[in-house]
Order: C-alpha cells, then structure tokens, then sequence
C-alpha cells in the first residue's frame, strides 16, 4: 500500500473478500490495519469493512492477525529486563467490579509484576481509572518512563492508555462506536488483547462477565469471547486463563468511585463482602499461578489469603498510591475519600425474597448520580454512589433499606431511586444460586 | 433528522436495524437518504449502512422506499403536458449493445415520446453517451430545458445525467464504487429505477443481460432483479417489463463506438445482423405496446418493421442527431464518422466450430484498443473497434479470420489480439443454441 492508487485498489479488494466470506492472510490484514492507522485509507472503506466483519466473522488466524496488527500498530512496552514474571488481569466490565485495584497489589505483594493499563466506565459499567481517581491526587495520566519507574519500585502500576499504545485501537474504535459495528466479538477480541499484549506481559487473566449486568448477558456469548480471547494470546505466545464469572447483581456491595476504594481497603484488611474477596482469591489464585510464584492455582489462593492477612498487600497498595500521587491518608483512613453530601434509603414496598437483580440498571442508576458519564464530555463525581443492603436469595421486610443511594444532585437522585427500586425483583421462593465462576476457559480448564 | 445530535443517533440506529436483520421503515429510509444527500450523514455511516445491505438485503416495501428516496432527491422531469406517453427502456449492460440509438427513434416514429437518459461505459460494457459522442458534433449534456425542446420537436432525445437527477444516486454510487458494495440487487435496483423514474416516464422497458458479457453471468441473478426492478417499479405506479435476454456473445458484428453508430444506422436502414435486428424489434414491440401505440406486442414488433421499411425510423434518428448539434452527413454517409488509421484480423489457429466466446474479454479488448476506459480519467477513442466475422456455431478454417481489430495504437492492439485470441473457443460438435430472449417478466410474461 505504497502508493496512493495502488492502496485503493488493494483496500476495496480487502473489502470484497470479507464481503464474500474468503479468509484474509496475515499480510492482507496487516497492510490494511497499517494503511489506516496511517491515514492512507478513509473511514469510508474501513467502516464497510468493519461491518463485513460483524456479519461475516473471522476465523482464527485472521483474528489473531488483526489482533497482531494493532498491537503492532504503536509501542509494545518492553519490561523483559525486570526479573519477574509480568502478569496482568482484564475484565470485560461490570457493576461493582473493583477487582483491579485489590489485584495489583495483591499480585505485586506474592513477587509478580502487574503492569496495568486501565480504561474509564463505559456505558452502565464502572472503570478503574474513574475509581483510583476517587483517591486525591493519584496520577494515571503518567508516562512510561514513570509507569516503568514505579512498576520498578513497587512491582505493580496502574495508569490509562497512552497515544502510544496500540492508535490502531482507538481509531478503530471511535469508528466502530458510531457505525453499528462494536458488537462482534472477533473486534472485541482484538481490542482487547492488542492492547493487553502491548504491557509487554508474560500471562494475561481474564475476567469475562456474564449475566444482567454484563456486555454479553448470556454465557454462551461469554464463553465464545473468552475461547476467542484465549486462543489469540496463546497464538501470540502468551499464557491466558479466561474465567467466566457472574454479573447477574453487582460485585460486592459498594457502587460508586470512592465507595469502591472503601471497599477494596476493605478487602485488602481482610475484610469485605464475600462475593468480592472470593472473586479477588480467585483472580488472584490464576496470577500468581502464571506468574510463576504458585505451583497451583489452589497455593496462589493460599498465598494471596496470607498476604491480606499480614497487611503485606495493603501495604503494596499504600506504596503504589503514594508513588502515583495520591493522598494515603484518604487510605488510612476511607472516610477522607470524598463523600457525599446526602443520602437515601431505596425501600422494599412488600416482604419476600430479593429474586432477581436488574443489574445493568444498577449500573445506569450510579451513571444518573454522576458516578459515570451519561455523555463523552460529563465528569465523573468520585463521592456519589449506591450501598446495596441485600442480595439476591436475601430476605427483606415491607419498608426496610434495599439500599442507600448517595447524592450531591436531588432530581438525580429521583431518578436513580425510581430505576433502583424496578431493579430488585421481590418473591417469595429462594431463586436459583448462581455460582460466582461459571467456567474456566484455557490452562487447565474447559479447553484443555 | 434536524439537528446534528438527533441525526448521529438516528443513523446509528438505521445502521443497527439493517445489521440485524430488521425491516426499515419508510420514514427511515427517506429521512436517511435525504440526510445523506444534504451532507448531514458521512460517509463512514454510509458505507456501514450500505455493506449491511449488501450482507442482509432488503424486502421489497424497503427496496421501493429506497429507489423512491433516491428518485425524490432531486428533479423528477415533467412530461404530464406532453400528449403521447412516455416510455424508455434501459439495458443492465453490455458488450456491442447498441439497442438505445435504434430503439429511441423507432418508438418516436412510431409516436411515442422517448426522454432517455444514458450512462457511459461501465467496466467491459460500452455506454450510450460514448456511442452517440463518435457522431460528429452530437452533444449529450443538453439542459433540461433543451433536452425538454428536443423531445417536443422529434419525440425523442438522448442525453446524459444532469445534476438535478437523482444527486443521492450520484452520491451513494460513488461511495458504493469505492466500498465494495456495489453488487446487490436491491442497491443496483434502486440506482437503476430511480434515475429512469426520474425521467417522467409512464412505462419503461427493461433489458437484463446475461451470460458471459453481462454483470450478471448467470440467468438466476439475472431474473432476480429483473423481477425486483418490475415489482419497484409496479409499486412506484409504473407499467415495467423486463426482458432476461442473451450476452453470452456480443450483440451484432461491431464492437466500439463509431463502428457502433454504423451498425445503427445499417439496421434502421433494414440490414444489420440478425440478433441486432432481432432484439431492436422485440424490445420495440413492447415500448409501442406499453406506450399505447400498439395493441400488442405483435403488433408492435409489425409497426416497428414497418417504420424502418419506410424509412421514418431513420429520418426520425436524423432529425434527433440534427437538433442535438450532430453532423448528419455522418449518418448519410458512416465512411464519416471516425475512421480507425490501422487494422489487423484476429486469425484462428485451428479448424471447427466456435463452440462459445468470452463475451466480457472481448469487451474488455475494445476497452484496451481505446474505445473505453481503463481509469475514470481516460479519454475514449470514438474510431477504434471490433468487428466481428464469426459468432458462435460458425464453422471456422485454420488461418480464417475471425476478427478485424480497428486499431490507432499498435501496442494497445497487440494486447487486444491477445485477449481476443484466447476469447473464441473452437470445437467440433455445434454448441447448443441459446436464444436471444430467455425470459419475459412483468406484463404478460413470467410475474401474472
């Protein structure tokens, strides 16, 4: 795609190929990628392209090459210098998902280094970015050089994606966002692990969400994602476990960016809710495991347990935030994380047993409060938030507290309760248990 | 779709619907087609929209809402003052097609008014515009209002598009060549059927070519949007027939421009081959009969013979080309339309019988000789050409020429010799005769 004639020529052949379901090579895929994110192909072809891909698929050689292209696409960090072995964790995204800020430190702590890249919420889910932003002062804005700095000094860093890593990816994305073409898990794939793969890590763990409140609601579409995700890392020479894991109700009780952190403090005391630190333990089991400091998943668990238990994680997270900026006092101490002026309780109108969780509206109620962004441009306010007091299988009378919403805003806070309270559906037999981990997929589990 | 805002959502939303399978409504598509055509929609949007097309296709309320959205995007001609009625026929393509510049002065002679606007050569096929320009002087980019006082002086007039037709055709098919959308029925349907209904016509007369010189190569496709067109047209209130007729071969001995014209002219004088012949009067039949001229079809076919026997069919191609600015004395005289400076046969190598031809290479030789384009840019060389001495199922000597290729340029020829030698297939047995009309759909034929 050197010339400016002969690149059109070969795109709109790139084009009519997907269009009729014949299989792109490596090559094909690469010049395409490359030309664009270069500039040398308009929007106008790789949209057509993008929806050829969603109606067509991909196979997997050729969504490992796409992956492979946008990887390639910007700077691949490169920490192969540093004696541990680099091991990260992703989730797909969720409510109340606030596993990340425990794992970092928690990983780094048992002698694995977390070099985490992190995005913001997006849609009704949270991101942790906004969430390590509730702490004063802390910086994810940090260069390299400071990411590789403090990664150095602490063995975990936690920042947002650079101009450098993976511009094939954001240009792809923002294009995808308003052409009707996010929604295909081979793009999703490739999103995902090009810019994963790019930390420069040795082993990725992968938290795919299933459920009511998750991007792909039912697991059949989790489980082809996470395949889809394992085999490319495998392909490109990585380690990956992908844990499908339940979003059907919130993780953990606390919604919200500061009422997060407080949480994730929690947790890293030893205490916390039980879905939360159980989930942690088992991420955190699968990265010290391909971390190469646990013989077994089961050994990571039980070192991940000790570390909380000797304060050796919360500790670790102490020194992260302080090397990113942040104000450790508002650790110490989690009521000097900002807070909300006002509160309301969310209250059952009859007795019976919570069934079911809407938790996806969950979710969009704390974007109401201005917890998230309802558009691009919105800021976040750290304090706002919502305190779930049950769960679902939980009894509740008439009139008790299903949960406390926290608000600077009174029309806002109208409006999350009105959602929250058509959120929880209330019976009268207990609901069916979901497990917390439906499936493992790769190492060890279902595909091996 | 008024402000910028409510129209990004809308277009998503269309975009959405069409990836998912969902019928559009009316409403939708008008209001899609008109933002784009206002520039209020870009590309990228478009181009996604348009490969879900391609990938999903339309029903056939959603095929007419489309080809009417493209028809009300700009002027629809008024004829309604004129006494006859007013019908055209339009070709899917072909190679030695020259069916228009016979056909058009025939159904004027016959006292139907003929408003026909062309196209150029398209890939292998050659154009009407292109044909008519080798006639001295004519000029094809009349005004509507001249285009208007020519069809009153003669009842018949051929130009090409003018800006006010059609401008969302114009639009999406140059977005549509550049993205790999441009092979769907419904999207070639709607291109087709909204620039001929912009026309102001009462009743239209389909060609649909197929075999190895047409777009469609196979009769399948071929009647699949013959049937589409009839039905949008129906729906739109307009009497259509299409008529699924043969390009296995080319149409007639001569191939390119000039050579063209002369091939008119020798027909409307009551010679011309066979097929050309043949075809000129069937499709004629029907624009008497759909024009009101003609009780039937037969009949037509009869009056039709007759204005050419008598000469009135000539005359009235004369007086078109005189009040479009063309020399006649190069229809008195064809040994003054442009003259090629070099000549040379196409021999065959062996003896038999020509079993079949690549239709298309043989367009695409006189394409090479000059007498199309290679790129947009290029200018067309109205002298160069082939003419052809055997079609298929003649007997053939070794050393017998089976072509004369008109040539200006030696290189260019010696490509072109190439192509053509490698175009004639020679056997033993006779080939199964195919004939000229394979199909009629609409009217009397296959649909009622």
């Amino acid at each position: 795609m050197s010339t400016s004639s002969s690149q059109a020529v070969r795109a709109i052949d790139i084009i009519r190929k997907k269009r009729d379901g014949v299989e792109l090579s490596g090559h094909e895929i690469e010049a395409f990628v490359g030309a664009y994110t270069r500039g040398d192909i308009p929007d106008y072809q790789v949209s057509a392209w993008l929806m050829a891909v969603v109606l067509r698929g991909m196979t997997r050689p050729e969504t490992t090459a796409l992956t492979d292209a946008m990887l390639r696409s910007g700077e691949v960090l490169d920490f192969s210098s540093m004696a541990p072995r680099k091991v990260d964790k992703h989730s797909t995204g969720g409510v109340g998902d606030k596993t990340s800020l425990v794992l970092a430190p928690l990983a780094a702590a048992a002698g694995v280094a977390v070099p985490m890249i992190s995005g913001r919420g997006l849609g009704h889910t949270g991101g942790t970015l906004d969430k390590l932003e509730a702490i004063p002062g802390f910086n994810v804005n940090l260069p390299v050089a400071e990411f590789r700095r403090v990664l150095d000094a602490c063995g975990c860093a936690m920042i947002g994606q650079t101009a450098e890593i993976a511009p094939a990816d954001r240009k792809l994305y923002a294009l995808r966002d308003v052409t009707g073409t996010v929604e295909s898990p081979y793009l999703i794939c490739a999103s995902i692990m090009s810019k994963k793969l790019a930390e420069g890590i040795d082993a990725l763990v992968l938290d795919v969400k299933t459920g009511s409140g998750a991007f792909m609601k039912n697991e059949k579409d989790a489980a082809f994602l996470a395949e889809l995700m394992v085999e490319t890392g495998e392909r490109m020479g990585k380690q990956v476990v992908a844990l499908i894991t339940d979003m059907d109700q919130p993780l953990g009780n606390m919604i919200g960016n500061a009422l997060e952190v407080v949480e994730v403090v929690d947790v890293l005391r030893g205490a916390g809710p039980q879905d939360l630190r159980e989930l942690c333990l088992e991420l955190a089991g699968w990265m010290l495991h391909l971390g190469g400091v646990a013989a077994t998943v089961a050994d990571g668990q039980q070192q991940s347990a000790q570390l909380i238990s000797s304060g050796a994680a919360l500790e670790k997270f102490r020194r992260m935030v302080e090397l990113q900026g942040g104000d450790v006092r508002a650790i110490d101490d989690t009521k000097k994380l900002p807070q909300a002026k006002l509160s309301m309780p969310v209250k059952s109108a009859t007795a019976g047993r919570v069934m079911a969780m809407q938790c996806e509206q969950i979710g969009t109620a704390c974007v109401i409060l201005g917890g998230g962004r309802e558009r691009k441009e919105d800021s976040v306010d750290p304090a706002v938030g919502i305190v779930l007091h049950k769960r679902v299988g939980d009894r509740v009378d008439a009139g008790e507290p299903l949960a406390t919403i926290y608000y600077n805003d009174e029309s806002k806070a109208q409006r999350a309760r009105n959602l929250l309270e058509q959120s929880c559906e209330i019976g009268v037999a207990p609901p069916a248990k979901r497990p917390l981990v439906h499936r493992i997929i790769g190492e060890t589990g279902d595909k091996h």
